[in-house]
């Protein structure tokens, strides 16, 4: 090193410590890092297993009341790439939220756009602004954000689900409200299906009184037996020949809100898929990252090329731009959420589908 | 009058005179006509009753075939106030359409939107683009513009039902295109519920292999039982102090478009509206026309003051602007479509509901 | 003729009879006139020839006072099939609107969307719910439905233009309101450019106080100095090799709705096209009908086969589905309006493009 | 303690362990920090001043190369609350770009929205997409997402300018792609206005060649020549007795993408505000984060209580939910940029401002 080269080598070290002073940054140093030429996610797809899931959820049953101030009996996917932070991704958060023999999770509301999904069991209602919703396998439920919510469970069995949120998103972007609601929830009736669904779920018909379009579904409940329908006779059709599937052998439904066609929530995608025995699907990429959860049947998924067998319960995620691929061994019916209205609303979408035969 | 006078009046007729041989037409003569201070239009509202109308449907069944070229035994709604033509308002036009026993009804496409609505009788299936679609009591079924289309009648009884279309509003904007197809139905077979109602009627669930936005709705059949299931549910829900109905005892359900929440055709709205016994509509006036039919019941219409019963299957014309109310005398179900969607997307839309108790 | 057919002939008599009589009429005896294959328009090409109107108007000047009730001396195109209705189109009516020395038009409303366009001469301010807005040669100006508007000649020098209105569509579908304002305008003031166009003509820019979208455009007066340097720049850009004009020599701008990047007004489109000395448009044909008016320069229009020479002032309409071409001698500038935005809007419109070289 | 709760201690402590072991996080015992109240930002408010920041970036020209791997001698602000990464905010990223005299910053894109904003200087073009864009004090000019891009200085002088990115969003999202373009721009040419500009910044005018709607602005560079223009004529308006401005002695302009009058870019608002001496804002409370930066002029910012003095070139952000206001002394012009778009998008929007005088 030369004089001149060593003095220059001071100058910038001094520089580089005058704007750390000054609360700068330059961007010579971390272009890569920062701008990759694609994602580059720090989180890593990973697998959780129904059966290690379910026994913590009950441990935490026995040792963890459930009430105000901690407010839900919920155990967060940690995505191992995220630090530790309660984050299946960086914009979503999954967790099997668990209410023993008659409990009550008290009511609440938030920012924070919310659903549940119903893997098992049933005896739960959810009373979403007073209105009381039930739950059973296969059903789909909604909490958009700023609605009042509790559950109170009317068995003397316990009861677990999985919920969705956008909780990492709103809390990377600084855009949360909460507020406590009643200890109690506000309706303790169990009508077999809610109110909401009286008004507003018959196929293609909109109440007078329901004009106004909404930025989230009204539908505070998808039953499993109009999903299984649906996927059943898209099924069917392709055995007539018929279009209807995604692609052969994988029928899919996205939930919607029907005062608009599109997706149930501002941030959340929400849709099952079923393949058939032996069926598979062409491995892509999305940017956004997604959560999944087999709701029936055992199969494989290939993500990033790792293979994995999954079967009933099993949660797993993939993370922005990996590229995964789903096979079914004897059937194969799969839950899936995901973050992608935030990037088609904001112009940032991208699909890779892969080209060619198995 | 002076000589001034009279040249000025003379030299006043010879620019009128000069006016018409250059194919001009002064505004100052006729603005009122032209430009009203509020609708006045040259419809007018009538009624036609079922009790004549199926009677001369059947006389038309036994001496008029069907068949290419005239293509439909459709005898249509005509105005008295405008003048013989084939329409219901200026925009609509209304038919009912009769298909003798094993009669076919050729296949065509036009770009006039059309449906059909069904107040009794089937066994006819209405093939469209393909899709055997079946028609029952209570069912509305869509025919959006270019759709290729064609009936028959399965059994060995006549079906009547009513036809509704743009044609008016179609012929006067010369925007009519209109194309032969096949003689015979190109899928004869008799299913329970078409494909798209398979791939489409499911509450709040969209295939994803039909993530693109229609024009028009792409379900073909909206079926009575759902629509009976609507409404039903909105009378309870009133009962039980819910919100749900449009006013006191009125309940009405719209038919969308599942892809966009919106009207099933782009020129066309289509309404069913159920009244308890004893209720009534709140008087209002729309810009824009309508035509009902009674379903069941019976009870009064009143169209700018003019007070008459009305009974299953009869047919009513409000024009543009007139001030209409209905009244239930034991319960009272009618069927309704609209030119609204025209004058929404264009910004002239008006709606007036007259305040205070009855 | 059999007896058989005798008696089938009178019984069909007789039905066609009762159809009448109950205000009823068949569709298969006119299924071709009501719903042709292509767009059958009464409404004719036609050229009226400015060196012909302005003298008329002239006349209607020193004969026909303007003022409340006949409010406006204005001369409508009266399409020739159309039966001397003041119609250009069954949609659009164009008017040659002139106002003497010092005159007054009073202020009123209506639900008519309006627009003048100034072919030659100022001095004449409109006064749009209160803003006054000076008129000079070349500028386009709007009046949206329900805005009070009159004008005043300052001059003493009489003035004309054309004026263009949805009269027509909205005589046909029954949707008139109309209201008298002031006898005289509300703001005599006489300004350059109007305060519409000092709080919204700025290339991409919104005034925070004006983030609700309109149905219509806020600018009141679009200035011939931006129409004519988006035209040069255009055929500017393609003499440097780059995409900017329609096609070779053809240079157009449509006027548009700053809130929504959309059509100026809900049922009128405007633009204003600019042909190279030889420059020719490739013929096309839309549903749905425009005036033309020639602003500067010469040259042919063709329609529907019949070429015919139009110069500067000259207006022509060209009906829905007919094929239309320009061509340039040297240079040609043109104003156009059109019913575009009603078929757009309503999922209707088509166009065809002609192929090939010249 | 007891035996029992020790016990239980244990048995939570193991649960806890397990959790951590299976990838897993409890919601109960951070609900607080995950889902506040109200936003709880990390990042602070803070203010970077002219005077500091110019200095270093020309040091930093004396130090660094530009070229090809690091591509841009930006220095980007770096919020105290943020640990030290290149963020003002979340989701903002802002810095000083310096090129030195006759020095090419290479062309590159990114899925990254940018812009750029002059406080001084002049003689850099930036190509975009080929197109050369001069910049000159007081112009606002974009680079949306995925458009090549390189800057040249053209003069003896070095030449300093704030960019705006999304960069912190896109890296949080994983959402990030990036390409190498070409080392020398591609366009040497030193245009007055870019091309872009000459086809699209008219006021109201759209070219027909350009009649798709497009997500981002294609206008590259929005003049201080009109911003001024409009700011001045809100204030005159006011004068006027007019609406035209925001608020009392408050103007300003919001930048617009014209084809559908929203936004510039999917993700970034910009506008230009501009008060008069003595003038100050209603404090405001909004979602999501800004970075305002002095034109010029001086004044006060108070930020939850903290007011500080301000003047020409001094940058500060305002992380989510802080309340805000500006005061002017003798006048004062600021640009302001934000991510509001990205939340009115997915209905996370809520602004509060306070009522009351002064």
């Amino acid at each position: 090193m030369t004089a001149t080269e060593s003095t220059e080598e001071v100058e910038l070290q001094k520089l580089y410590t005058d704007f750390a002073t000054e609360h700068l940054n330059p961007l010579w140093t971390q272009l890569g890092d920062l701008m990759p030429q694609q994602p580059n996610p720090k989180a890593v797809p990973h697998v959780w297993r129904w059966d290690v899931l379910y026994p913590l959820a009950q441990r935490a049953g026995d040792l963890v009341p459930v009430g105000r101030g901690g407010e839900r009996r919920a155990i967060a996917l940690a995505n191992p790439g995220l630090g530790g932070a309660p984050y299946a991704s960086p914009t979503l958060w999954a967790a099997i939220q668990y209410l023993g023999p008659k409990e009550v999770a008290p009511e609440h509301r938030h920012s924070q756009n919310a659903f549940r999904f119903v893997v098992e069991g049933e005896g739960v209602w959810t009373v979403v602004n007073g209105d009381p919703v039930a739950m059973r396998r296969g059903d789909f439920l909604l909490t958009p954000g700023w609605n009042f919510h509790g559950h109170h469970n009317e068995t003397d069995e316990p009861m677990a689900w999985i919920d969705g949120l956008d909780i990492p998103f709103v809390h990377y972007t600084d855009t949360s409200f909460f507020e406590f609601g009643s200890e109690q929830v506000t309706d303790p009736a169990t009508p077999r299906i809610s109110r909401s669904e009286r008004l507003w779920a018959h196929p293609g018909l909109r109440p007078l009184s329901g004009l106004d379009d909404l930025p989230n579904s009204p539908i505070a409940a998808y039953r499993w037996e109009h999903t299984d329908a649906a996927l059943r006779e898209q099924l069917l059709l392709e055995d007539e020949g018929q279009p209807a599937t995604v692609e052969p052998g994988h029928a899919a439904v996205r939930y919607t809100n029907p005062t608009t066609g599109g997706d149930v929530m501002s941030t959340i995608r929400a849709e099952f898929h079923r393949l058939r025995a032996g069926a598979w699907t062409r491995p892509r990429r999305e940017v956004g990252s997604s959560v999944w959860q087999v709701f029936e049947g055992d199969g494989e998924v290939v993500i990033d090329g790792r293979e994995q067998r999954i079967a009933k319960g099993d949660l797993f995620v993939v993370p922005s731009w990996a590229k995964w691929s789903l096979r079914s061994d004897d059937g194969f019916d799969l839950f899936r959420f995901s973050d992608q209205p935030i990037f088609e609303r904001l112009n940032q979408s991208r699909v890779f589908v892969e080209e060619g035969e198995e």
